[in-house]
């Protein structure tokens, strides 16, 4: 068979493992395809976490003799009883007899597990097959599993000239409306939170949840976290008011107010208080405590100063810079953190970009490794 | 003949007409092309001021009897004497019958002026194919025809953040190697002058030519024009080592240093005193004197302090920034001018994009009127 039809496969793998995106955290997606005489005779897809893998589903739903046939699966297949009883068990018994995989399971507790116990039962492995793509694919639950801290995205509307708001504070009107919920759909469906700062709160009162533009609501909301040291949140933010999801408040652990806690607490919010550093939230220490909240992929959505510090603290693991066609000025500057030289400065690498209405989206993973005082290409 | 046939000839005008870009100043840029029996039978183009017009070479290349032939020109055909002979003249002797233009003649001393001549000697004229493209391809000639001041275009090499360079002033390795290159072959060897503060020429010493990347020159060469209001240029700057074509230094008219002055001039620099205003150079009355002196299109490279003035004084028509896939942070911002609401910020239209290494180039428009309170998409 040649190497061509391996990678055809593979991308049906991941086309299927995509269908879940957002619902499988804290799991990876996986898509699985059963092959026979060059094809494809059984699929599945992992759906979210605590349903049955992608490799059962498939198999289970394959007819016939499995002997003769291939299974091709993005993610090395669990060897361990977790909420569902190991894949590889399952394979064995099916009678396949050749297993074709993207990239083994990067939690290191599992890792090449599930391929030696393949082989060890006489089953072919092939690994590495669009390996990259499929890293890719599953960068949220690579991070969050060998990392315990959420995959962190930024997402920022700015002018060309890289401003957030103008002098009087205003950031309506950077983005289109088409924008806003093209972001809605593509980030704030997909993630499990979105953080904003509480300036943010008090000068736009946002809802925070991932709407279309008829205003219905997608089915996955994140939860809303909103940083607030001093405990500035008004009790009747609209965030608090349009319950869809889990509101967290971040204080700092000097805050006191109680009644204004329980009253909060009585509407469902969850107040989590945070020691502070230098008057500011330690976000390395609460991004590890969202993590055992079960948060996987962490949305920043602003304002300036909020979004510099995830950067300054290289939490950041990739950014969605949305510019739009106009030149502002003034000191509301999307990033605010700390100046650095050109050689290290914070790199965004695969950069890709859309033109979205009359605005340039602008999409990479940041780097903030640098090994000589060249900007590499 | 249906009227897709119209812009498929005019586009062969454009191209034609395209070919000595950057060498027609102050006259437009014109291609002609002469059809027959739904063929081109002849073309031309104008080569540079002094030289033929588009038509004439056409009409002098063209075999046979033009009676059935139409003539497809770009621009409206010249009515007098210039450095030339009328073309309307000529296109009335040739014979033919039919003239297809996209747009009149700007110049408000001729505009219409040829049509007319063409239709009283019972020539149809059809006008306003592909006009907006007309208008585009000679928005050099239009913009300082009409204003009496160049057409003025804004390169910046900045990073995803707004910033030209780093806290410690450097701007080494923003753009790639390719990126220089690919702006001397797109803006470098086609405008008339390039305009830089003595900041960046104290900073970076640059040649301010137009090479390829072999390091050999373009055949036409800008003119180096410093602001430098208190003339601290050093004498030994690379730009006028290397002189490929004149240098202005425009300084302040308190300036005394005579020697300084004899010096450079016997090199053959030119000083242009001019009146300062808030101890800065006036940049609305620059542009008219350097229009006087020839120049119809202007390309301001730095640095941020000169290109906010631009800006600033809405002077600037077009803009290219380069992002490079960095965030640097500090003060060296590209845009440290006037600050201004969401509202009122220069707009940039006509947007478009491209990819060149990992860098993304954003050219448009300027814009600096609006109408209401909302961003026009």
């Amino acid at each position: 068979m040649p190497e061509i039809k391996h990678e055809t496969f593979m991308k049906r793998c991941f086309n299927l493992a995509k269908r879940a995106e957002g619902f499988t955290n804290p799991n990876p997606m996986v898509g699985a395809v059963i092959v026979k005489d060059n094809k494809i005779i059984s699929e599945g897809y992992h759906k979210q976490a605590g349903e049955k893998h992608a490799e059962i589903v498939a198999i289970e739903k394959a007819k016939g003799n499995l002997k003769s046939a291939t299974l091709y699966v993005n993610l090395e297949p669990c060897s361990s009883f977790g909420r569902t009883p190991p894949c590889t068990e399952k394979i064995i018994k099916s009678g396949i007899k050749k297993v074709v995989i993207a990239m083994s399971d990067p939690n290191p507790a599992h890792n090449g597990k599930g391929i030696e116990i393949l082989r060890k039962a006489g089953i072919e492995v092939i690994e590495g097959i669009l390996k990259p793509e499929a890293e890719d694919l599953n960068r949220v639950f690579i991070k969050h599993i060998t990392k315990k801290i959420p995959y962190i995205t930024v997402k920022s509307a700015i002018t060309l000239d890289g401003r957030i708001s103008d002098y009087t504070g205003s950031s309506k009107w950077i983005t289109s409306e088409g924008l806003r919920f093209y972001f809605h759909k593509e980030l704030r469906s997909k993630v499990d939170a979105i953080v904003v700062g509480i300036n943010t709160v008090l000068k736009d009162n946002p809802l925070l949840s991932a709407r279309r533009s008829d205003n219905s609501y997608y089915k996955k909301q994140p939860v809303k976290i909103i940083l607030d040291s001093k405990f500035r949140i008004p009790q009747d933010a609209r965030l608090l008011r349009e319950i869809k999801s889990d509101v967290i408040v971040v204080v700092g652990d000097d805050v006191t107010r109680t009644r204004k806690k329980k009253f909060l607490e009585a509407m469902g919010v969850k107040i989590l208080p945070q020691p502070l550093k230098n008057g500011k939230i330690n976000l390395p220490r609460l991004v590890k405590d969202l993590y055992k909240l079960g948060i996987c992929h962490l949305l920043v959505e602003g304002g300036g100063k909020v979004i510099s510090s995830f950067l300054e603290e290289k939490l950041a693991d990739e950014i969605y810079l949305a510019y739009a066609p106009l030149i502002i000025g003034g000191r509301n500057l999307f990033y605010c953190g700390r100046e650095m030289k050109l050689s290290r400065g914070i790199r965004v690498k695969n950069l890709s970009f859309k033109k979205f209405d009359n605005q340039i989206i602008i999409k990479g993973k940041l780097n903030y490794v640098y090994r000589n005082n060249k900007i590499p290409r």
